[in-house]
């Protein structure tokens, strides 16, 4: 059964990708929006729009039952939730299937098991997937975790068994730190997520960010190669690319081929993603966590394969089967995804909404701008910083970053500031440059060469 | 020797595409402008601005020695001569080379022979590629028309030997028409090439227009698919992809590999395109023309084999080999183009110049925009009418129209009239969709589908 009428539950520019892969098959759309965001892009792009509630998320984008009734009302067919939000909410996700919709993702049992780091570590165990040395599970109290840290060494991360985008993870460099860091990150969990529980890790130091795509129907699944995002600020991806530059192509064959296994276990639908730390010194790499949903930096895979992840997100929940083996699948050339914020590099990347008094967008071979933005459109304060993303694809991971130096000096975004000025940066950086990073270096790289006012970084040399 | 600085010999959205290309290559540009062009983008984009003289074009663009002279001033070491223009006149070219200057395109030479179309079709003949049945070289007068006609057979197309872009040709259907029209063809053919040679090609009925995309570096050259131009309007191409819906994977090899020979045969330096008519009702293809440089619709074969030709071709105008061979060369799904034209469709395709009050650009996968325009661009009246380059590119041809259709959707150019509107109804026309089509349909098609005022069309409809 095909599908007729998409309910797009999200905004921003992961919205207006959706709402271009529905008209591209031929799908109506309608675009939820907040009381904040009814003069967005995708409100404009989309076929309808509907008002789910006001600005605050937990009123509008984060209301299940709001969204629902909003689709329902509009004869949608089918729910997209885009990333963030409720994307990962396997009640979400059940409660679009109670009320006869289609969840444009994996079923809600399988958000659940991937959705707990420590259930989906336990999978990746019995797929035979490396996964970091860690505790079995859920640590109940200190002591319990002190036996585990001794087990797996020190230094150790405590994580938040419900936390996700790096929040809540702290790192114990002994059992004193441990004894300290317990009790507040478990206070810290259940604030933010409702649930206290925590797990331990070891921590790989210089570690780097890999992650493998995936694509299933829920019996077949395969893989899209993977993303490099070690260029992190706050735990944050700042600059993603694919290929990883760090992996041999035995590297690659191993990794990507343990995210297929692991995704065909758990039956996986729709597009996930399995990240990894890869220890560059033994080139052992180690499955963290399962994003269940489409991911931001999508499009850098999108441009090495030609594969389009949203649209086969949409056809798969559509009831097609997925129509491409392993062997449809090969990389050309390297892309880079820089991530264009609303933040002002300047001064410690605040976030600094307002109105894009002019824009001028980069075009040209192998330049995609993924974008929420139009000349005068007014950012709203009420959600995250995210602008767009500027992919640069070429036949080498040098050519790539060339382009996407040529494409930055091009876009032009007044009226706010952005992280552009940082991403110029980066591309001129000579650890970028040559692929010698970790999930580490940015933060340090900034602390060393401060983005001052005046220096690229202020909002006149944005363009 | 690699170069350090570009002269762009040219205006307008071409002269976009070089600056671009030369800055992710590292390499300086300076853009000629003529008075009316200082504000264009290309301009804005280089590096240095030169002035080369007034508006109009043979006082500027046109202007040979004042070009050559401002390449000299600002230091450059090659000149890019674009499309249009001084592109394919042997005599720039040479006179470059005579100032110390790298031509960016082939040897005076071959631009010589190959420009010249009976010289060309001599060349294929020796090269063993088919061309049209025509008469030996130019026709004396009208007896000497008459004889090679009967002998070519009816109806017979009487062509400039100095022409190009479709001007200045006829078409005879017998005897009494090849009376009358030779003398009329041959003044006009004088009045505006300087030259009144004609030379007789048999006329093939709802032919389609193919062209093969080569690369050379003198010694060496492959071809990188073919594109197909058959809707076109008064002889000028409209919309163009690749690879062509007509051939079968013989055909396709028959034909590109015809065109390396030919390339091969004149030691063709840089990127060049041979023209073929298709006869699709017996398989035959017919060489008609070469053009020696940059096409406007190269993009497309860009987005099927990954492969940067501007960057190519100033990459071999600087000393290096061509670093590809044919095997790595290979077709991924299927790119579509819209000339996106200053011109009122509603109006008879008045040109119509003026000021781009606002724009809005398409964006995401596939899509590509590559365009002389920004928000505020004045643009001025006294060069053709193309904006720009919409061009899609997907897995299948199906999914290319489809991804054009909502890529025109989201393009909004204010404060002129634009094509996109020809472009929606073509992207949606039956003929378009199934690849039916020959070079005569899309004016038969217009004529029986008039783009009336409150049609698309008009102003109000073009995003």
């Amino acid at each position: 059964m095909a599908l007729a009428k998409i309910f797009v539950a999200n905004r921003g520019e992961i919205a207006v990708r959706i709402v271009r892969a529905a008209k591209e098959l031929g799908i109506a759309t309608v675009q939820a929006v907040s009381a904040a965001d009814e003069t967005m892009l995708a409100a404009r792009l989309a076929d309808e729009v509907a008002k789910v509630g006001p600005p605050h998320a937990s009123k509008s984008y984060l209301n299940a039952d709001a969204l629902i009734a909003a689709a329902l009302e509009t004869g949608c067919d089918a729910v997209h939730p885009g990333y963030g939000f409720l994307s990962e909410n396997a009640d979400f996700a059940a409660k679009v299937e109670a009320a006869g919709l289609v969840f444009i993702g994996p079923k809600p049992e399988t958000i659940r098991k991937m959705g707990d780091k420590a259930m989906a570590r336990r999978e990746a165990g019995l797929a035979g997937v490396p996964t970091v040395p860690g505790s079995e599970g859920i640590v109940k109290d200190v002591a319990e975790a002190a036996a585990a840290a001794d087990a797996v060494g020190y230094p150790v991360m405590i994580k938040a068994a419900a936390g996700g985008g790096g929040r809540g993870i702290r790192i114990a460099e002994n059992a004193g730190d441990l004894a300290a860091l317990i009790p507040q990150a478990s206070a810290e969990a259940k604030a933010a997520f409702g649930d206290g529980g925590l797990y331990l890790e070891r921590f790989v130091r210089r570690a780097r960010h890999v992650e493998v795509q995936i694509l299933g129907d829920g019996e077949r699944a395969i893989h899209l190669f993977e993303r490099e995002c070690s260029l992190q600020r706050r735990r944050q991806k700042v600059w993603e690319e694919a290929p990883a530059a760090c992996l041999t192509p035995e590297q690659r064959e191993a990794l990507c081929s343990s995210a297929v296994k692991l995704a065909e276990r758990v039956n996986y639908r729709g597009a996930g993603t399995l990240e990894y730390l890869f220890d560059e010194t033994t080139g052992e790499f180690f499955f963290i966590e399962m994003n269940t949903r489409i991911q931001v930096e999508h499009p850098v895979t999108e441009m090495v394969t030609g594969v389009d992840l949203l649209r086969w997100m949409i056809r798969i929940a559509g009831g097609e089967p997925l129509g491409l083996s392993q062997d449809d699948i090969s990389l050309t050339g390297h892309a880079v995804e820089a991530r264009i914020n609303a933040e002002d590099p300047a001064a410690d990347f605040r976030p600094h909404p307002g109105t894009v008094t002019a824009l001028e967008v980069p075009g040209g071979m192998g330049v995609r701008f993924d974008t929420m933005l139009y000349p005068g459109y007014q950012v709203p304060p009420f959600y995250d910083s995210l602008l767009g993303k500027l992919i640069a694809h070429a036949e080498s991971r040098e050519a790539a970053i060339a382009r996407l130096a040529r494409a930055l000096g091009e876009l032009k975004v007044e009226g706010l500031p952005t992280t552009a000025p940082l991403h110029l940066a980066l591309a001129a950086a000579a650890a970028v440059k040559s692929g010698n990073f970790h999930t580490g270096w940015l933060e340090e790289w900034l602390k060393s060469r401060p983005l001052a006012e005046g220096q690229p970084g202020t909002e006149s040399e944005v363009r």
